[in-house]
């Protein structure tokens, strides 16, 4: 499959997927593993990725009201364990700090996993009057996750990402509030990144540690395997009693505060990768790509191509984030090979015979595509062509969705279409976790999501046959 | 003093300086304590000045090649311990995380105090030909020093900062990248932020824990005292030694790196604070304030006036950042009152009078200045206005290091000096440490830097009388 030098090295994608993600990773030079175990380094290349997402997100919510804050990413212990579903969900995995200065420290402090219980503790002490809601925060920031087995963006103990929080005067706004970040959610993953998603609410056993519900977007990889894209969780008053967030009412009573708390990380460059590479390596979506078009002269050490190279360069980077490779111990076909394994969405190839006819060849990056624009044309062209890759590149994962996805009326059908066909299956529910549990034990699906499109596929739930009235998607996750 | 009442609970500047400095950090919201001790939460008033310092500080890395990466918060300590003056100087005041996951670790972590241990020991892996040079890496991200006694933002066990990290072909190149960023920060400083430096080099006892030489820009503060703004270092190869940062030269030949480091932090916020407030609180340079005009309806339940207000912040939206004040249960004068201790650099103050007559009155937060402007030259007379303001505040610290920089001769005139005027002095050093020790240990001032502007005052030491070729400029400190 792999018919060139350059990416001979990358594992093909349908003998072992897991293992061609890793070499992508490494070999676009996304990350790379530390001496610390179960943590990245993030490089240039990755993290361009995360700043343009950072960009648009964090612009989507400022236009909403939200600013940004920073707290601190040590909680003392006994904030932790204020709210007693929320320590039974992250104590188990967070990582302590006991010594500090030289001393041995009274009381232990964890580095951050989430910052509900920091964040409560100071909102109880900034919040008084009705007047003073809603606050709109949110922080960038690193967290951590002591995961036993770690994946590279996708599962690292240490990733980078945003947390919102808010408080709310009703509980009506702040669902409103936790819907709408969904929405931002969406927006981003779909628009930004061109990975379609489906929204729902998670079942009871799979919402956030502490939370009433939690609403997600969920995505599909290149393997049928599901990845929680982000999620936003409405907390009610769960929060707010042990944490004492309480103001005093419109009606002069004192009222606990309504809470939401919502985010999405470093995970999405994962996503990037598995919704849309290949064997011939990353295909990043236009609007995120630190690079968008790349130039490749021909036949570079001849008079007048490098300049005409240059000159465009000059041109196209008003309008677009471009490269010059004009390495030169390299030959334009490993440029060729090296920037499509860098996932660049196009490429221009220029030499002295089209300089002569003020032309240029354009090629996609995701259908291999190679057409012949004239140079007055191609800055009009391009973003023309990088419209297109977005819109075929949302096509193809949504097409794959439709795809992969099939319905199962028992757990035969089940277990039989999850093994010929990775993917979501849509099935009925009675909603007992038991059944959540045993579907899981036999077919490593777990529920992703009630989905806000509900369909009524029938009245019995897939694994016990019992009266079901949510239809939920079920789908084997990362 | 305080003549409001709004600034009634701000201490005197002159009465309580650290006071004073406390309560503009708690009443302008800037940031508040956690249960975190030592550690501050960052409010979005405080936070968005840190954005702007940030946004205009990366596209000037960015203008100079400098790309951003991500390495992980922990670290593990046999890292720490490679080179030897790093662990002196920072293993003391670090927080060791021991136990993760609910196991108790093998190898202890640290929380990284700044990053030179775990960026080299990657930079080794990445780099095998002179062709892989320059790297010019740079993460924003939060830091940990277990300092004992701490101020928010001045001195936080936990802040935010970047850090540059690169490394070169040869030393001159690595030289020559410290100074330019040594520039970028007196740029940020200066064009930023309003407040004048002093560039320079630090002396062999004040220098970064395994550097070769450390680069400094020093401002003073409304006390006289300084404030290290920003610190570059060159390494040479101090750390690409036992971090085995080698690559094959032109001779293909094996050769250490040459390294640079340089960073600058939310410190600056504090220096902002110090160097521009005054009684009625915070004085925010226009570039850099999150708000900087600020309307100010006045009747503003006649009709007309909320309308006209709305209209003339959208307009003034365009090109500025722009709040209006239309709370209700507040009087304009305790609005005013407001504002002005928040910062905000211009307040349009707007009645039902002043919209007959198609004008407004614009007030200085600087000089306090009132003057009656025409609607329809709003627009410009702010640009002019923000650009003298910055000019005024810039200006005004300027005359005061003029005022509160004195020479001394001997430790009697040196002594008197600080103590009737403290401030910068101006004395020619031996260039050993005992004399610095003895200066300190007599007057609390220590060298701040031997500047990039050299006088030659005399050829004695100030101290021990001794030959002396450099002139040090010395100041107590934050």
């Amino acid at each position: 499959m792999n018919n060139n030098e350059y990416v001979k090295d990358i594992t093909n994608i349908e003998e072992n997927f897991a293992q061609w993600y890793t070499d992508i990773v490494l070999k676009a030079e996304l990350a790379d593993y530390t001496d610390t175990k179960g943590c990245i380094a993030i490089k240039p290349y990755g993290y361009a990725i995360w700043e343009n997402i950072q960009k648009y997100t964090d612009n989507k919510f400022k236009e909403t009201g939200i600013e940004n804050v920073y707290f601190p990413v040590l909680i003392p212990e006994n904030l932790l364990q204020k709210e007693k579903d929320h320590v039974e969900g992250f104590a188990p995995e967070v990582a302590w700090v006991t010594e500090a200065g030289e001393e041995k420290l009274d009381e232990k402090l964890c580095i951050r996993p989430t910052s509900e219980t920091i964040i409560s503790t100071m909102y109880s002490k900034w919040l008084n009057s009705w007047r003073d809601l809603p606050f709109l925060y949110n922080q960038w920031c690193n967290v951590l996750r002591w995961e036993k087995e770690t994946r590279p963006f996708l599962r690292s103990r240490e990733f980078l990402w945003q947390e919102g929080h808010t408080i709310h005067e009703t509980e009506k706004e702040a669902i409103d509030r936790t819907l709408q970040m969904l929405d931002i959610y969406a927006d981003v993953t779909e628009n930004l990144l061109a990975i379609p998603v489906i929204k729902g609410i998670k079942t009871e056993s799979e919402k956030f540690a502490g939370a009433e519900s939690t609403y997600t977007i969920e995505s599909m990889m290149y393997d049928g395997r599901a990845l929680q894209s982000g999620t936003s969780h409405y907390f009610g008053q769960n929060f707010s009693k042990p944490f004492n967030i309480k103001f005093q009412n419109r009606d002069g009573k004192e009222e606990y505060a309504y809470q939401t708390s919502w985010g999405l990380s470093t995970r999405l460059i994962g996503a990037i990768i598995m919704a849309h590479g290949d064997n011939r390596g990353l295909k990043l979506p236009p609007k995120v790509a630190p690079i968008q078009v790349v130039i490749v002269p021909i036949a570079q050490h001849k008079e007048g191509v490098l300049e005409k190279t240059y000159e465009l360069k000059r041109e196209l980077s008003k309008n677009y984030r471009v490269k010059i490779d004009d390495r030169d111990k390299y030959s334009p076909g490993y440029k060729f090979n090296y920037w499509e394994m860098k996932g660049v969405p196009i490429r221009i190839e220029i030499g002295p015979r089209d300089i002569e006819n003020k032309e240029c060849i354009l090629v996609r990056r995701d259908s291999g595509e190679k057409v012949t624009v004239k140079l007055d044309e191609l800055d009009r062209t391009i973003e023309e062509v990088l419209n297109n890759i977005h819109t075929s590149m949302f096509q193809a994962c949504k097409n794959r969705i439709k795809e992969k996805t099939t319905i199962a009326y028992n757990l035969d059908e089940f277990k039989e279409n999850m093994n010929k066909n990775q993917g979501f299956i849509k099935a009925m529910w009675c909603g007992k976790e038991e059944c959540e549990n045993k579907i899981k034990e036999l077919t490593g699906a777990k529920s992703r999501c009630i989905p806000f499109e509900e369909e009524n596929l029938s009245d019995k739930c897939v694994c016990c046959g019992e009266h079901a009235e949510k239809m939920v998607i079920w789908g084997r996750q990362y």
